[in-house]
């Protein structure tokens, strides 16, 4: 029997107890579980860089694996903490939208849970991710049955960023959703969705430079040369070949992207 | 049958080999562990935050978790290996002290560990968490009886940081025990020795400056007010809301608290 | 019967959805797959970095374990992904010398990896961590025969760093491999190989400065003192006794070292 798949993604960072504290509390429920970091060097409460994480990982995963995603700048106010099922994973998280790029990309169904029965006792006030999501992800892993946690909702937080919108006939506005280790700038242009930058000259705004190069890889490039190019997240990156394009451009996640195409 | 469970706290990083060749010394030990990183970052020799990041997590790991301590600027000299048992656990670690809240939290017994069959040879001056403590946890964990690693002792090294000093009638003397990811101060004051702290007025200072109000939850305090907070860790806590208290007072591990209750 | 092992090193950091992807990619084809973090903060690019890492970790892992390295400046150009078989054990890697401390330390055998049914598609340019690297490593971990994958060859690239070069009669020229989490500096120079140093004088220029004592352990020696000591990495280290000897001698990956015996 295949042992149940967990993915833990937080902003907890890796210098505290958090993270392996968790996974303590997931074990001593779900003995047989697997956990996976997906990371937690997410920049702290960046809710849109973690949801861009999430995205690019969740399809790579097993059925049924159980997502516990941890980004709660709300901890220990009302908001609510949610479960997600989608295509064939759960996605346990607060419910600020730190979801809204499966609810974008996949047939979803929301619950709030309310079950306390599966907290940990006393509930603590700042510490969530231990007492709330990993013993509930747990459970789930475990078999229990969603909605044994709680019922179906509709008024889940959605936040709309992973699109650039339209400014002109020719022209969008986007953002940056994530600078990687490496310095590249994911935008929140889909590369499927602009298919003309291959055929006609077009100039990218990001900072103060502008990028007017969409380039087939890293190799097909000079050093240091900023370009443009279908990364594996799916969308345009902004890259500086053998150099950081962040540093270069000193912008991060969030920061504003022109599109115009000539 | 429920695989055994090892964890690994150390503060060797993330950047070098020496974590990876530990859980590769287990497993070949132990080919059905399940290894969870506590944490690598603790800072570099820090004793005493690694003894809170520790005491922080095991009560959450399953019965006869294996956790493995490697905090050790001793290595090299005659300081000895320890396995205690406590809490139904095991801990395996360089008699330095980093076990003092185990102590001081649950019935203990302490053996040192001397049955170098055990160990890998050659035995490198330097890296004990390959050669001393990684296979020996992987014995333990495999069910090896810890009576067979080394007679038990009493002379074991304990520190004394758990706890402030009183230093007049309505004053204690503490300290800082970590500055967490998010920059909260954990001081080592018991929230639940200090119940007078939400009934009376009182003045904590850390650093230059002094907080004089104890907050429910984050949510209740201006974005940046300093606040006292009983965390999650069962201490009391200062946070600056929405900021780093360990930024805006310049302090960290060791720094010294003064608690007067008016 | 043991579940396979299987461990991964890049330099993708921690802070992106990198290395979790990989492993939801391993663990769906290879459910069963116990996965190991060697490292994922090699410096970016630094191929002889990672090389060392490696050479320092897998000689104490499982027969059998499949070993995926990810270091690939010359991901998307032609630069081929190869499997190593070498001391019982897989290694899969891009051809760029990362693999050369094993061929320099074990018999081997090398194939090119050209069986793209079992690449992800689409395959992307930019991410062959997930869909060369990964997916190849659990068909493996999984029970693939190597043969499979590819025709042996004998023309893959071996750097040739891990050994200083003869200068003079008594004159050695070499390099740092690795500046550790502590500041250790380890040289290429193999205690092995040079053991007069134990008997006769010796002056070691690394940086601006000289080391002329050999240690026998970090507490042989004056707080801040330059030491060379026998690393457990088995070659000779440049410390700084409760410091870091990076920082002293504002020295890393690459640096070259002189040495001579007087």
């Amino acid at each position: 029997m295949p042992r149940p798949v967990s993915s833990v993604l937080t902003d907890f960072g890796l210098s505290d107890h958090f993270v392996g504290t968790m996974k303590g509390v997931m074990l001593r429920i779900c003995p047989g579980a697997q956990i996976v970091d997906i990371s937690h060097e997410v920049a702290p409460y960046e809710v849109t860089e973690a949801a861009f994480v999430l995205a690019q990982a969740y399809r790579f995963f097993p059925r049924k694996t159980v997502h516990v995603v941890v980004i709660d700048p709300g901890v220990g106010t009302s908001r609510r903490p949610i479960l997600a099922e989608a295509a064939g994973q759960y996605f346990i998280a607060p419910d600020n939208g730190v979801l809204s790029m499966i609810y974008g990309q996949e047939k979803h169904k929301v619950r709030v849970i309310t079950a306390a029965k599966y907290f940990l006792k006393p509930l603590s006030q700042t510490f969530h991710g231990r007492d709330v999501f990993a013993p509930v992800a747990a459970h789930v892993a475990k078999g229990l049955a969603p909605a044994r946690l709680g019922k179906p909702i509709d008024d889940y937080l959605r936040l709309r960023f992973e699109r650039p919108t339209r400014t002109a006939r020719r022209g969008w506005t986007g953002s940056i959703l994530k600078a990687d280790h490496f310095g590249n700038l994911v935008t929140n242009f889909p590369a499927a969705d602009f298919p003309g930058l291959h055929e006609r000259p077009f100039e990218m705004t990001v900072g103060l430079q502008q990028v007017t190069r969409l380039a087939r890889s890293y190799a097909d490039c000079r050093p240091g040369e900023l370009i443009l190019i279908e990364g594996s997240s799916g969308y345009y990156e902004v890259s500086a070949s053998q150099g950081s394009a962040a540093k270069a451009l000193g912008c991060g996640v969030g920061a504003p992207v022109e599109l115009r195409i000539l």
